[in-house]
């Protein structure tokens, strides 16, 4: 792997290192969605990834692509929960320390599944200023090795081997929607369309209370300075560098959706498919249901990245 | 199929002739549920079942086996949801007219679903009788064949393919556990596992508010006169004569669950395993989690019935 840039070899050696510890998830189809969206929809359900979430992936690749002198040290990193718990596991999977500095405002039952995966949880306040503050100091602290959640190129890596399985279960497809928060998902997706699918359009499905980055990509520099409202908890993240850069020149298109429409689109894949998925998963449904004539008649992919919701929430959890 | 009785052959000529309508579903397993179980669970997935619900099966294989006399006047049924639902795409498939009956005080989204299959819906008072003599008053205007949701042999039969897949999917099992309602699937899944795996012991799963069948079985005559009262929709029905004689005959145990084990099951089964299922499903692996002595370390395979919960009642679908 280059040091900081992560390419389609390291995807391919990634989906062989994952492999043994990492779900190959499947391919769900839905011909009342199909209908209701006018065109064939295949979903990559990462929500019955471990972990509940793609993340596991990238975090899996990450921890086991160290030396056994760097694994000694552990792995810590700050997140808002599905990496959290990605790297939690992974960590625990080689038998390494972890440490996770997590914001206060994260939702409970990913905190929860931290924890119950054994890493050491470390608050902090929310934003990624504290965030990142935080988690320096624990590395200071402890020599651990940082795993940024979405700008550590082995995370990226990992992250493309879930379009590699979408691509190699569904056939061809005219387009992929994936959501984007951080970028780590939606960089290692290009990544793997430009090397196996590279007339397969890459649509990026963002929430309007965050939509950094489609105001990155249209400025044609990383856009910072914003402060994150939108149900979506797994996207209030900032679009990294490395996403940036292998987004940009992949001309990836980014589609706004508001969460209004995301809700709807969850209470669909609940009702009509019967998987719970969280928002920040719904958000690619909501994006083409938005954009019917522009997939009209097209084979596309769908990147369902999680089920973790807070069931605490609903009403019979009493 | 001898008249009234079904018995594993006309469960073998189900699988076949609704092999090109109906999924065949997956068997999902969860490390973590095994961990909390004490035993090796394996997850029949009947929630993605088209409507959602096993009593596709029945009720496809009842449509499908009519000569093209009968089918040209139609099927009617009396159903609290998921029978009506499945009676209605099978015959919606099959180009045939359905009538269904269902009380007023059903599930809403399961009348919806009736209805958007393109069955005509009569409404009826709660309560076996009033949905019987309703029945009856639209066979006689309508001349369309009646199929019981849990008695007709064919329903039955029908019912058994499930028990089959699962046995075929899952490998030897020492039990196998099944909600039990009417006592179609318990019966169908009583053939198979009379003719295919003798040494798997059956279970019956059932709500305290609605336990006529423990009662009936060790009675040894049906109990009929009861009113029941369980979050578990599905299973609010009677159990009819002809399963009663088949668990009866082969010797099925009654596992009695109460309705806040069945929530949390109910919870766990969301939250673990990101699958929307409705408490009549939920129901078996609550009977499991509160019997764990009896299946330690086991192989034991679960029915999950269907997913056909009422999501308006969730806070986000607002």
């Amino acid at each position: 792997m280059s040091p900081g840039v992560a390419n389609f070899d390291d995807v391919m050696a990634a989906a062989a290192r994952i492999a043994p510890h990492a779900h190959t998830t499947p391919v769900l189809r839905s011909r009342g969605l199909d209908a209701l969206a006018g065109c064939s929809l295949a979903f990559k359900a990462e929500q019955l990834q471990r972990t509940g979430a793609f993340k596991f992936r990238g975090a899996c690749n990450a921890v086991w692509r160290l030396s056994a002198d760097e694994a000694a040290r552990g792995v810590a990193t700050h997140s808002s929960g599905n990496h959290g718990a990605a790297l939690a596991l992974a960590a625990a999977g080689r038998g390494i320390p972890c440490h996770v500095v997590a914001p206060a405002d994260a939702v409970r039952s990913k905190l929860d599944a931290i924890t119950a995966y054994g890493a050491v949880m470390h608050r902090c306040a929310s934003g990624i200023a504290a965030r990142e503050a935080a988690c320096a100091e624990v590395v200071g602290t402890t020599g651990a090795r940082l795993v940024h959640p979405y700008a550590d190129p082995a995370v990226i890596a990992g992250q493309g081997t879930a379009a590699l399985e979408l691509l190699a279960a569904a056939g061809p497809l005219d387009a992929m929607v994936v959501p984007v928060g951080g970028g780590g998902l939606a960089a290692g997706t290009a990544l793997t369309l430009a090397a196996c699918a590279p007339d397969c359009r890459l649509y990026l499905a963002e929430p309007a209370g965050a939509a950094e980055t489609r105001d990155s990509l249209a400025r044609g520099e990383r856009v910072t300075d914003f402060t994150p409202d939108t149900i979506c908890d797994g996207l209030r993240g900032t679009l990294g560098q490395p996403g940036f850069d292998i987004l940009r020149a992949h001309g990836a298109e980014v589609l706004v959706v508001d969460d209004a429409d995301t809700v709807a689109a969850m209470r669909l894949v609940w009702q009509r498919m019967k998987q719970v998925v969280e928002p920040s998963s719904a958000i690619t449904l909501a994006a083409v249901l938005g954009n019917r004539a522009r997939f009209a008649g097209q084979r596309v992919g769908l990147l369902l990245s999680g089920g973790n919701v807070d069931l605490d929430a609903l009403p019979w959890a009493a």
